[in-house]
C-alpha cells in the first residue's frame, strides 16, 4: 500500500486522525465528508495514496464504484451527485483521490447540496455534428 | 445485457444513434459528449441499462473507473471533474447513468469546464466534531 506520510487522507485511513468512518474494504475507505455540503455528504477514498485520478492503478478501483452505490443508497437520497476533482483549478483541495456522494434534495433547492454550473461552449472544430 | 429501446444513450450503444466513439469494452462504451462544457468533454456509459447508479449492478461497474482514467490522460489536461447525476434536481438530463470527464483549463476560469458551487451546511447534529 503506497501512503504518504504528510496525507490528511492517509493519516484517516491509518486512524491516526478521526473520522466518521462509514465502509471498509482492503483497497477504500469512507466517511463522512467534514465539512459537508448536504446531509449524508461522505466521501470514498482509495487506500493508495494517488494525487489524481490518473495516477490510482486500476487494481486499486474495483471497490470505488459498488462504495458509492452502498452510500448513495444508505444515504435515503433520492437525488445525488458523485463529484471527483482533479486539481486546484477543478475545485480539488485535499491531494488524495476521493470521490463525493452529494445528497440533492429537491426542496432544498441550491441551498444545500452541489450547485452546477453548465457554460455551454460553442467548439465548431471538435463537434461531431459541425 | 439489459437496454432500453426508447433511450437515447441504448441507441448510441447500438450504434443507432451516431457518436465519436472514444472506448468500448465488454460493459462501457465511451463517447464525445454532444453538448461539451469543455475542450474534450467526453462520457463513459456502462453498456447495461441503468437509470441511476445504484440502479447498476457491481458486475457492469469494473472497467468505469479505468476507462476515465484513460479519457483524462487522452484529454491531455492537468485538470479535471469526473461528474455522474442520479435526478433531475441533480441536474441529471438524461436517464442513462453516465459519468463526464471534464477538463478544466485554468487560464479560461469559469468560461469553460464545470463550475461548481459549494454551500457549506451547518448541521451540529450530523457532525462529527459536534
Amino acid at each position: 500500500m503506497t501512503s504518504l506520510a504528510s496525507c490528511i487522507f492517509c493519516k484517516i485511513v491509518k486512524g491516526e486522525i478521526p473520522s466518521m468512518k462509514l465502509l471498509e474494504t482492503d483497497t477504500i475507505f469512507a466517511f463522512m465528508d467534514i465539512g459537508p455540503i448536504a446531509r449524508g455528504h461522505c466521501l470514498v477514498i482509495p487506500k493508495y495514496h494517488a494525487a489524481k485520478l490518473n495516477d490510482l492503478p486500476d487494481d486499486q478501483t474495483k471497490d470505488i464504484i459498488p462504495a458509492l452505490k452502498k452510500l448513495a443508497i444508505a444515504s435515503g437520497a433520492e437525488n445525488y451527485n458523485i463529484l471527483q476533482n482533479n486539481g486546484r483549478p477543478a475545485h480539488q483541495v485535499v491531494d488524495h483521490v476521493h470521490f463525493h456522494v452529494i445528497p440533492k434534495y429537491a426542496e432544498r433547492g441550491d441551498d444545500e447540496g452541489l450547485v452546477i454550473g453548465w457554460p455551454t461552449l460553442f467548439i465548431p472544430s471538435s463537434s461531431h455534428w459541425g
